[in-house]
């Protein structure tokens, strides 16, 4: 049997809809979004609506709906709370339906909506993806969201982690040069993940705002089995 | 006096030139533009005309010019020659103009024509290129070519080579997560660079075509001490 093939993409500008049709894409925006939406399904939400605009999820909230929004790091006046993982707790979301848009995102979400099956990744739920990844049947794309259209690092630590993982079983295999990177950045940095994460840009970015509070939260491993899935286009518990 | 900022680019897709206006712009294809036109330029080329279709390449050779042109590693069949540096002796580039066509290379230098300056970078002009951008007052970028708009490994191991060596100067500084990575991926890299290049998809394309005979030498330090710049759309030795 052939091996499946793991690739991993550093920016949604670098990311080709018609070449993933048929493969399982994970997105990962750890800081925050992507963990801020596994967070979200581990203390009970029910659902999430991804939305690109802010004039969408200011007319959910119109409706009634709890909306979570940001840009650039702060909450938008009329959203009920921003990006922060914190926010997201059980006695806020369990059981509701979440509005939610982010600078990056969503609008990510809503571009890898054309792959066969879209997932969400983060250091907070690897080990299940993980082992969830090497139960299907499908090439995987590890699509890092980035910093406006850039490559960041750490999105890219978290791919080579899972990446790591994958290629341990020997189902899959990779000659992407972006994984290979991945793996060995994840590599340098894995025996001191907060000293390494001290030196990228978005750490600098949280930190200027007052935002940093929740990056050791955001690169803990397995703070919950969940794996968020997209289904026409709302993300949803996988087991759910 | 504030400090000059350095960056780095991963694909041509990344690269957005109204933010370089003011930049010299360093490209890097190691396998193997970047390092066929510091060759040619070390052999007593003149000048080096780039054209990124091949029909114009076609047109230039009907009127007599040395053309240079390759696609996906193989010669075009109108052609002097292709993309190996070994092919620009000496003996046939001296006091020539060459028009120089390949896959990736010649359509990059037309995108970073906007920049201040637009110089090439390889390992074979690595300490005179670094020595040169320390004596100019301005912010750098450098620009790797990848592979069909995708990152590739080679030519961030060259960027985090020029990047290490800047920064040691303390006159340039960066915060940029590109740079960060290219530098660490070097450090992994350089004590071993040939193995560690075994492992990169492009080395493996190379070697599928039997075009591998020039690695060796694309990785090697210091050959030349040219700096090919481009100046009205040609490029030329920065010293000439």
């Amino acid at each position: 049997m052939a091996k499946r093939k793991l690739e991993t993409c550093f920016s949604p500008a670098l990311y080709n809809p018609a070449e993933y049709g048929d493969s399982i894409v994970v997105i990962i925006d750890i800081l925050r979004a992507s963990s801020a939406i596994c967070t979200a399904f581990a203390n009970g939400a029910s659902e999430i609506i991804p939305v690109a605009e802010v004039s969408e999820a200011k007319l959910y909230k119109s409706k009634g709906y709890l909306v979570a929004a940001e840009r650039d790091g702060y909450v938008l006046d009329f959203a009920d709370f921003g990006n922060s993982p914190f926010n997201f707790t059980r006695e806020k979301v369990e059981g509701r339906t979440i509005v939610y848009s982010t600078t990056n995102g969503t609008g990510i979400i809503n571009l890898a909506s054309s792959a066969y099956m879209t997932v969400i990744g983060s250091f907070l739920n690897i080990g299940a993806l993980t082992r969830w990844l090497l139960n299907q049947e499908r090439d995987v794309l590890l699509f890092c969201a980035g910093w406006k259209n850039r490559f960041n690092i750490e999105d890219t630590l978290c791919a080579g982690a899972i990446a790591e993982k994958i290629l341990l079983s020997s189902i899959y295999s990779t000659i992407c040069d972006s994984t290979i990177a991945a793996i060995d950045l994840w590599s340098l940095a894995k025996n001191d993940l907060p000293g390494y994460i001290e030196k990228v840009a978005q750490r600098t970015r949280l930190r200027d705002k007052g935002l940093d509070d929740c990056i050791d939260f955001c690169i803990t491993a397995d703070f919950t089995e969940k794996i968020p899935v997209i289904k026409n286009g709302i993300l949803v518990d996988y087991d759910s």
